[in-house]
């Protein structure tokens, strides 16, 4: 993770394989009712998350949205289905079951639409967390695609000159082959950092840096609670105003336009928790010009962009999907590390829902 | 303008109506061999910046654009066409001529391409500056569609941890219609500000604020030079990491990819000033669903937005488009303030061509 203090202490990490996390992931998903197809998808993007280090976007997620399942707030099974379509636009339900699998298909149909005609673009209503969004971008890379994706989420953040939260993190993500060089792969919040970083801070007892949140009056918090509420805010992307907060606020609209108002599922600031549309884009960049070519440049430029002298006391210059590229790389090898409160939960989770834990083993 | 220290002052504004500003940038323009209906859309693309207060990207632009174009580095007149498109995306030459034209006809094509597909996307190569990004997208509203637009610069950003400048200013427009609201149109560089920001207020004398401008050891500076250098960059949104700078920095790349790699036009890190690609994108909203319910719910969350409570010393919660929309509303009466040094100016580059000034009358 790009901020060390987020880190899982060594101490507390406990190493277990992808391969064991998914079956796991599965086993518990379809005890609680879940398709096998449906939770194969949740359990690889979940698993991926894990893999490139993004583990608050990770496996542990599960102890959020089984208790939602089970509650019945989720439908499970969910009904997933076109309600409009085009040569190369959908509108799709995600029939309020899990988030992945609705963008996973969302994905999966504007590829095949772009494969006809350069560009598919479908809107997910009906929506539930999709987890690490560059997942969805990611699927569009293995067709020489350019994928990119966004997904609006209930208020947490307020407005540039705002003193409420009004918008959601809305993350944008995207992702476009190279040659050579590894693709560009962006995953972001457009606040100052995505909310799980900040629920992360709380569980390890750390304080976030200033610029983060603030307080109703425009005060900085370096400890903030937990649970959400109206006296406490999440900083656009930019902060102030001079510093281009207005710009961060611009993009969670834009991305509440894209996802929430384009699907007719709804926008951030009307949201209740655990609400969240989603748009997703694929360009065949074959309709434009060779690939060949197309990688070639982005191999040059991504060189190019490695080749910056960096600032004092940077080791080097990265490209977007850099971090997570290195751990995936070790952690596909030696495992994913959990903190060991995580596991214990998990297991308990699966002891819950009435199934044998494989984890602790 | 959102900065009040970047605004002229009142003893050095001279009131020009947006029809007599229209007719002398035509006339200037034809002067030097533009085609008639070329010198139309870059005169009305430059007085609408104006008409919205972005008089950064206005009329006084012309006395950069025309010794390029004496000079012979941008051909005039140039040839655009599409090289390669299938029934949703293009790809277009804007024949090295004026950035405007070639956007201009591309978001046009696009707009024609949506409402058969329900999208339309158009790259742009062999491209120059392009003026207020969000003129583009805001052509999609009067078609009932959302626009975006976004193009490439050359390099005066430093990259996240970098040292050197290496990426655009890189800038992102998105417009989409409400009913009873005005319209949402979002127009923002990826970096703090926009690179005419630092250079106006160099040439006002005024210090810009510290976050803006970084020298090569990354100290902040806050009287840069006119001329870009390798020795001062400007900071990408969100300025440090802890911030977020690496987003702004990403955001900047995805736009080097969508504007510059996909069309082959080239990416900011090897242009040479004055060298822009572009890529637009029209979405019908009437292919994913009714208009008016759409434009129903725009309308909800702008109100939304709207009546988010201020932080102290603000006076009210703005949407993407409103501080325009105000300048707008004012200037279509008053006239457009110029400095009356850019005034005479514009005089001057008249008399140059060989055309009568109607300016200063």
């Amino acid at each position: 993770m790009i901020f060390d203090f987020l880190n899982i202490k060594p101490k507390d990490a406990v190493y277990i394989s992808a391969d064991q996390l998914r079956a796991q992931i599965v086993s518990i998903l379809v005890a609680v009712n879940v398709p096998k197809e449906h939770a194969l998808i949740t359990a690889d993007i979940l698993v991926m998350a894990n893999l490139r280090g993004v583990d608050t976007h990770g496996v542990a997620n599960l102890l959020e949205y089984i208790p939602m399942i089970r509650s019945g707030e989720y439908t499970i099974p969910q009904k997933i289905h076109v309600l409009q379509e085009t040569v190369s636009t959908a509108l799709m339900t995600n029939g309020n079951g899990l988030g992945f699998v609705g963008a996973y298909y969302a994905m999966q149909l504007a590829i095949e639409k772009a494969k006809n005609t350069g560009v598919g673009q479908v809107a997910v209503r009906d929506g539930r967390h999709i987890g690490m969004v560059a997942y969805y971008p990611m699927m569009a890379l293995k067709h020489e695609m350019i994928g990119m994706a966004v997904t609006n989420g209930s208020r947490s953040v307020r407005p540039a000159l705002g003193a409420r939260p009004r918008i959601g993190t809305n993350p944008i993500a995207f992702a476009a082959p190279a040659g050579k060089e590894r693709p560009f792969i962006l995953d972001m919040a457009t606040s100052t950092v995505s909310g799980r970083k900040i629920e992360l801070a709380y569980l390890l007892g750390v304080p976030i840096p200033e610029g983060w949140v603030v307080d109703s009056k425009g005060k900085p918090i370096r400890n903030p609670p937990f649970k959400r509420n109206e006296n406490w805010s999440q900083n656009p992307l930019g902060n102030t105003i001079e510093q281009g907060g207005h710009k961060g606020y611009g993009l969670a609209v834009m991305i509440d336009i894209l996802a929430g108002v384009l699907s007719g599922g709804g926008f951030s600031a009307k949201f209740k928790f655990g609400q969240n549309m989603t748009w997703v884009m694929a360009i065949d960049i074959s309709k434009f010009r060779p690939v060949t070519k197309f990688k070639k440049m982005m191999d040059n430029m991504i060189n190019e962009l490695h080749l910056t002298p960096p600032e004092k006391g940077a080791e080097r210059v990265l490209v977007a999907g850099d971090p997570e590229a290195d751990v995936y790389d070790v952690r596909i090898k030696n495992g994913i590390p959990m903190h060991r409160t995580q596991v214990t939960e998990l297991d308990s989770l699966a002891k819950e829902v009435g199934i044998i834990s494989t984890l602790s083993k």
